[in-house]
């Protein structure tokens, strides 16, 4: 595993990064100029400047998201700013284009902490709009992440912030596909969740029908959610507001503790928090068949062999060296390709829940070890697109299609 | 002519714009997946965290270029909006790769009129530098180009506003090797600039050796300017602050008129306003052998035909359909590659005028029909980076050499 890392500076530096502008017009000769540019080109600008619409049928826009950042959240490693936020920006931008044929562009800027740098990031965002299809928040920090997507919602192209919605998008279909291998009810389902960050919150809205409509959602029984202080409860005295709003929709009993407290009688834990927190023991005290989706990378919050010695039935982690790994790969291609398709003004949760079941149905038969489809295959991402594009046609979101 | 209007449309609509983003690394395996996406690329990460230069040597930074604009000004359209700008920030980047294989990535912004409008502007690059090598400033309106221009120069990577600067150094030498053609002195000559935005201002600048190194800089002997009211005088009442500023260095005789008055006497007629504006008798007026820089687009300030009869004994315009193109085309692909080779923190005077001897030394016997090189001529660009590279470097503005 090491030597993945120092792998991947020699092929930073022997690339000067991964990703590069290509021409997809002639510019031989003067004829050509003067259809690329001047004096030809202006009568494109003409046209879209007559009807907007044509922006996406005339230019790169229509094909095109940026990939926003900060770089207050960059992977584990916090945050390191901007300029050391490129190299995530760009493997995005890789993966988008390999998985989705989408045209996207890195974004990293430089704002201020606090709420005038939220301000500047919302400003930024809407003057940038013109430009793409669409805008893939990724590695911004809680609890602004959730201020800046929020405030993004009707500039008229979609918003998603890939951390929050992206993992809980997988994750779900994990967990139907989990559920499904050892026979239990979704809507049974005691969840604990360890990390109340942006994918923790994305997941716990998503498992109980928050902000989605309600005829296209399913919720479980109960989720727990703790942070590193312990159980997100009534009790807790600390809890900024992004927290305590959890509290609406986790934890209706009122129980405090620790993870470990939390996860007894539990169907399903979820850790999106650091690694080494469970022994095989926590997982003893879940139900039957727990269920164990690990996300910390790269060390998990229990290994499966330890998580299989508690008894756990089903267990998936981050790690591509792992059965069942979780990966957003599966998911953000081909949600914002369904969007882009559908020229979509934004992306809202039947949309996400789309993708949710196209992913879970991509698995034909769940099991122990395979409850998440490759993330390589390459099948996956149109599968998600026409289900995402489907949804945003029946919820009335597309510009150019009706049902 | 009309033809290549309609032709572009189709060029555009058929390709959806005319640029693409293209991964320059395999993404066939698990083992290419953790290189360029997770967990490999927490570490060129982190050693940009370290140290900020690295994002020039491991990320695509290194060899970027946004091409910003605010669509005030574009083309001679005027204020048609941030989406329908992309067509020509596209071709631009075209051109950006076809001719200095710099990646140059639009990016069209909506940001309010006024003060407000200029002010988001400037905090808006500020904030994206972190992810470019240089920013060139495209198609905004004067006043507003002038003062975001001047508020960015100290932000530690090159921002140059094209329509000014990119025009007059192309324009420079242009005059240089007409003056070397009919034998008159370059400091000997009277210019009259009918024109007085981003260009025209930019060039008067230029020829009079405002803003930059007086060592290496040399000027004409007089400069009228006119706008649409005519001669720009102390007897205007009607000067906003800009062109009241032009005062200090143009129209030291005080004289007042319109531009056929401005035009007696005079060496050089520089043209960057709208056509059909001058005819033979025009140019009789002006001193023997005439030079006739005629920049409006499509149609010039005067043809080459009607110049000719009035006794021009040099003619140069924008138009690819007669000789002596002035095309911007022949500059900033060079500008910019050399002050990204020099790794350079702005762009000064010295550099932009190692550009302009660059192109008039690049041509070896300048004839009336041959005062610029070919804009399609790929030799060029290296040329005026090299020159450009140098001068930044001697400048002390390179971050990575010094003399």
């Amino acid at each position: 595993m090491s030597d993945a890392y120092e792998q991947s500076v020699e092929l930073h530096r022997q690339h000067q990064g991964k990703i590069e502008i290509k021409s997809k017009v002639p510019l031989d000769t003067r004829e050509d100029l003067s259809r690329a540019y001047t004096p030809g080109v202006a009568r494109p600008c003409e046209r879209i400047h007559a009807d907007v619409n044509e922006s996406f049928d005339l230019t790169m826009r229509g094909n095109s998201v940026c990939v926003l950042t900060d770089g207050t959240a960059v992977l584990g490693l916090g945050n390191i700013g901007p300029a050391a936020a490129m190299p995530v920006m760009e493997g995005k931008a890789c993966l988008f284009k390999a998985f989705a044929n989408i045209d996207a562009i890195p974004l990293c800027v430089q704002v201020p902490e606090g709420d005038a740098g939220t301000q500047q990031l919302i400003e930024i965002a809407k003057a940038i709009a013109p430009s793409y299809s669409g805008i893939n928040l990724e590695d911004i920090a809680a609890p602004r992440c959730f201020a800046v997507e929020d405030a993004l919602q009707d500039i008229g192209i979609p918003v998603m912030h890939d951390d929050q919605h992206g993992t809980a998008i997988v994750l779900l279909a994990a967990m139907i596909n989990a559920m499904r291998v050892v026979g239990k009810e979704f809507t049974d389902a005691r969840v604990v969740i360890n990390g109340a960050g942006a994918a923790g919150t994305a997941i716990a809205k998503l498992l109980r029908c928050v902000d989605h409509e309600s005829d296209v959602c399913v919720s479980v029984k109960e989720v727990i959610m703790c942070d590193s202080k312990g159980i997100i409860g009534p009790d807790r005295t600390d809890l900024n507001d992004e927290k305590k709003a959890l509290l609406a929709f986790t934890n209706r009993p009122g129980i405090s503790g620790t993870v470990h407290d939390a996860i007894k009688d539990a169907d399903v834990f979820i850790g999106v928090s650091v690694g080494n927190l469970l022994c095989a023991d926590d997982v003893r005290r879940m139900n039957n068949d727990a269920i164990i989706l690990a996300m910390a990378n790269p060390i998990p919050e229990i290994t499966p062999d330890e998580a299989r010695k508690g008894g756990a039935a089903v267990i998936g982690t981050g790690r591509s060296d792992f059965p069942n790994q979780v990966n957003n790969v599966l998911a953000f291609p081909g949600i914002f390709r369904g969007a882009i398709d559908a020229r979509a003004t934004r992306i809202n949760g039947r949309m996400k829940l789309a993708a949710v079941h196209a992913l879970a149905n991509a698995v034909q038969n769940p099991s122990p070890d395979q409850i998440l489809p490759d993330p390589l295959d390459h099948s996956i991402a149109p599968l998600v697109a026409k289900a995402v594009e489907q949804a945003a046609i029946e919820s009335g979101l597309s510009r150019v299609a009706t049902v």
